[in-house]
């Protein structure tokens, strides 16, 4: 039953732009990276095309502090950050680790809802099935930040 | 002297995903395009690699109302919704405007600051210079919506 | 009856990399752009989800002889330049259009395949139906410049 | 003294498109992800800020033989096909991994040339130097497959 995961990746130079940084849409990839690697932890796929359900995103946001570049290590820590019948909001922080110590470089914060899909391909909001909501727990409230702060 | 900016295009094939429509982290790439498009309506260049001046963004966020699939026109309303000494805030709303009606689909905010480049390559926040700030404006406030709220 | 696009565009912030140039990939989603365009103007959508066929790539490549950056505007000239009875191939050229005269920056060509999707989902090369294959024509030989060389 | 490598890594979900496999212009972001990944083995860095180098593609071409879906796990096995005095060329096999048996499901090319860096931003080819040539070797004869070939 996880409620967080870290994953540790490389900046790749496709990521980075002519401001010689990554750029500031990357980092929502990276959340969703970290996103489905929890889910596989916990032995999910986020879209199994036979399930009949999808999970598009209503909200995403993130406050970055200091850049990335090319070939950093950055770990992307994703937490369960609330977990309602029909969504789930995850707090996700970034660090660079190649560095003598660890550098929080960026924040962000993600929810998804879970729908069904009718016949004529809309989409509608539903409750999470119980074999997906028992699998993935909201991290303990000490974990937790809280909501982003703006920051200018 | 710019306060918004609205720029049409159409959706793209590898813009989309598995899931069939247009993927979250694309429409920060959207919030550029329209922003990158009000400064050259302003007569300026965003990434100007001979002032010395960079403008990352430190605040990102969008709300996603309904889905958008390939080959829909989509409408980007830039508005700038507020301009401190250092930095620019953008309110964005999209719209799917190829159907009977304009739609919104998607709604965000977008922050970005004014920093100088040290000859070590790192960033400083620095103020706006005049020549730019004069040249963007503050949209007239009824025209805002404010906050982005929280969808769930 | 089509057989030829030319669309154009401006580069945009989130297409170039570190190195200050719009990075080597972004080429084939230019192709597909002027592609997809080209379908349009042709009265077809390639990706209809009703019709239950698929043009998957088969073969893209590029050659690059000059870089492009942030804001320079470029034509992207595609060119059908042979239609065979599953497959379709289109020879691109790339200009920049912003200098004082245009100057050809890259050459590409992209083959497609006509697919047809089995229940589980696989994908098997089938005829191109003839109320596609009717709408799309090669174009005149003597615009063609045949195989692409390799440049190094 | 590397001559090859392999990176292998899972197909991420904004690397697929609404045809439900991976766009065709992502393998070229697979195929550069195993070459800075080669360089690095070699203790090497491809974007060296300082160096005054840089490393544009001149040519990348792609056959795909059958798609990649979210999740499949990918090995990208690059070889150093043939090494000049201001270029170098890459063979890349792209296999899906995560089935019974390793299957062959593209295979591409990628080549580079060294330039330096004018004051004015242009780039002029020029030999590699030769403490990166000593450290990039190229793969033996009989690994090589040789020039691609197309598929339709």
């Amino acid at each position: 039953m996880p409620s967080e995961f870290r994953l540790k990746r490389r900046v790749q130079f496709y990521e980075t732009d002519a401001g010689g940084i990554v750029h500031f849409s990357v980092y929502f990839r990276y959340m969703e990276e970290a996103e489905h690697a929890l889910w596989r932890a916990a032995g999910l796929s986020i879209h199994d095309r036979d399930s009949g359900f999808g999970w598009p995103r209503v909200h995403a946001s993130c406050d970055y502090h200091k850049p990335l570049r090319f070939e950093d290590l950055v770990e992307i820590h994703l937490l369960v950050a609330e977990k309602r019948s029909k969504a789930i909001t995850y707090e996700v922080r970034f660090h660079r680790v190649n560095g003598a110590a660890p550098e929080e470089v960026a924040r962000g914060r993600l929810t998804i809802v879970c729908v069904s899909h009718a016949v004529d391909g809309t989409m509608k909001a539903t409750a999470i099935p119980e074999e997906i909501a028992s699998k993935i727990e909201v991290a303990p409230k000490e974990l937790l930040a809280g909501e982003v702060k703006r920051e200018a």
